[in-house]
């Protein structure tokens, strides 16, 4: 079973919004183990509309569409979908009555375009809208099954969940089950390198992939059902874990803070921050965690010496005799900030963002009863003042989260 | 001339990664006055990417790729758009020797892998890549023009802007000129309510638009060049400022917080601020324009009572009779850090951010040698904890605004 999105709407092929509708079906498609090899997007064009609709159904088992069922005259896809599949289209007396019943119940009274969405095919199910007004529908017929759904997200998510997944589950052989391997410390080419052998496996499949500094694994198995899919994935998996060691932070845990935020919560430790070139960005993504004011005690953004000196204490001849950007003033932030916020670590961080020459470097340090370390972090990019900082954040969480796994 | 967007990425196809390229590329093509007429998006495999390239370069003059260039195996991109335009492959000596350069910079050596990122078409333009290691391709052959760009959007954005917008310029019949009038205090449907009579208008269009809690309106003039363009544009942008009055924080300006930035700058301003619901956010974002060490005193986050007290010196009695989240704690939060930073300005916010009942409630306070003022901020979403710190940092950060600007 082999199914495709077409999403529809001008405002699409303008970028005035984000599909977030392709993410959503795509990932639910996934779940249900069918494929999506197609996600295609076309304006409010008839010709244009028909033609990727000709297209879709002639290469895939299951369309579904997003957008165009409303009632004003570019709402096209009900019309051209029913052509396409050779449907007549009836009035539906109940969703006309449904419809007047929605205006009447907001004091207004149904305009004449309204009546379009009470059109249905003449062999098609209906599928109800709680949210709207333009109500789904779903059509087989000739062994394809071509589904239309509304535009807007808070129509389609529900609709898709409450009638078109217990539809779905018949064409449905099997799951697709996904597992993600997090790692810091290792570029994406170099992780390739210590797992390549294990890509070519076809079930489950192993890809890589890279983001903002981290290189990620996804392990995806098809199987019969859920838990034939954690056994094939299983091995794969811990021979990933095995070969990539300590650079693993963590299994489907979706982002270091969330990793640190969970180990900090674990081992009833409280994590105070000192924040030079990160300006605020270790504590906030500390905090963008709920539930983080059980570990969190506080955090300082000391961008001047001045700051440093006073607020944090760091001494005026460490500051004078390795400058501000230093492994000595990263520890000594760590040691100051976990000494005045009364916490089991004190994190810091110190560097140029930039953009500009030299930028990209910063020194990181963690400071706890057991000692203080520190590392030099180098990104190469001298423009970049986001990843810059984004990476020294990653970066000095991830010390965190070796201390705590005792690494 | 017609253009269409082809996505490369398993990751897409499985609802992993949301297309915020797809986005921004029609986006950008809009402004350019190039008509994105389709996108399409297909995963790593060589067939169905050679079958949706041909595809593509018959109905389009112009194809945008973006992904599959990257180092590891399943990035094809480059080779099946090199057989599809008929092109040879060839090793370019110099993005070697920058790839090399890359990797002994980050203190790292190259893997063999990446060595297929250096390879270019024979007739072939190479875009730089100054975020990341892949290089983009232009190929104009035939009356087509392909152009290859590597998948993440921090490599993508800049690349594009930097090389692509250039090249593209000779497509372009004419310009599409647009203009963004940020407010903030105003909702999405009152600011309309304002301004009604304009949104008919076709040249320039004027669209509204929401954004995590602020409302922007889009002003768009089509025209035979640029200068043309901006009078055709700026007597409806004169008359929607004077129309929003002091909701309007700034034309074309991004973001509050660089309109706050700049205003500080250009006042020799100095702000210190102290957070507690926002955790670093307000820091963050104000540190994340660069030249923010002008402005920026420093930053506190302080989570817990404790902290409020020990390192800001709130009293105990305003913490025990008002409680945390308070207009009374919030001054004298805004007071004390505004005192321990030397800054002209001290900024708070307190609050709610959950998720959890009573959540998206939070104070906001400033303090200059002009006294002390504060708001209630109630964004009604008690499941949101991202949207709620967003919003009161915003809305903390436009108080800094009003007060630089005399309002």
């Amino acid at each position: 079973m082999v199914c495709e999105l077409l999403c529809v709407g001008t405002e699409l092929l303008l970028g005035d919004i984000l599909n977030t509708n392709a993410q959503f079906l795509s990932r639910e498609m996934a779940a249900l183990g069918i494929a999506v090899l197609h996600q295609s997007t076309v304006g409010d064009n008839p010709l244009r509309l028909r033609e990727a609709l000709e297209t879709a159904l002639e290469r895939s088992d299951i369309v579904l569409t997003s957008g165009g069922l409303g009632p004003t005259a570019d709402d096209i896809t009900r019309e051209i979908a029913c052509e396409v599949m050779g449907e007549a289209l009836l009035a539906d007396a109940e969703i006309l009555a449904k419809l007047e019943a929605f205006f009447t119940a907001r004091g207004s009274r149904m305009t004449d375009n309204n009546k379009k969405q009470a059109l249905v095919p003449q062999n098609g199910r209906v599928l109800e809208n709680h949210n709207g007004t333009a109500p789904g529908i779903c059509m087989e017929k000739n062994g394809k099954c071509l589904i239309l759904l509304p535009g807007p997200p808070r129509e389609l998510e529900p609709m898709f969940r409450e009638s078109v997944k217990p539809l779905l589950q018949k064409y449905a052989d099997g799951v697709i089950l996904s597992h993600t391997v997090h790692t810091m410390l290792l570029g994406e080419s170099a992780m390739e390198a210590r797992v390549r052998d294990l890509m070519d496996s076809a079930n489950p499949t192993v890809a890589p992939y890279a983001k903002s500094g981290e290189a990620y694994l996804r392990v995806s198995a098809k199987a019969a059902d859920l838990q034939q899919a954690e056994r094939i994935a299983a091995p794969v998996l811990q021979e990933l874990q095995a070969r990539l060691g300590n650079a693993v932070y963590g299994l489907d845990c979706g982002s270091i803070e969330i990793a640190v935020v969970r180990l900090l919560a674990e081992k009833g430790k409280t994590l105070a921050v000192a924040e030079s070139c990160t300006g605020g960005y270790l504590a906030k993504r500390i905090t963008d965690i709920p539930g983080a004011s059980q570990v969190f005690a506080c955090g300082i953004v000391s961008y001047s010496n001045d700051i440093k000196r006073r607020i944090l204490g760091v001494r005026a001849q460490t500051l004078e005799a390795y400058s501000a950007v230093s492994e000595q003033v990263a520890c000594e932030m760590a040691q100051r900030v976990r000494q005045i916020g009364g916490a089991d670590i004190g994190l810091a961080a110190t560097g140029y963002a930039g953009p500009g020459e030299g930028a990209g470097l910063s020194y990181i340090a963690i400071d706890s009863e057991d000692g203080t370390r520190s590392e030099c972090i180098q990104t190469g990019r001298t423009q970049d003042r986001d990843y810059n900082r984004y990476v020294s954040a990653s970066r000095a969480l991830n010390l965190v989260r070796l201390f705590l796994q005792g690494a």
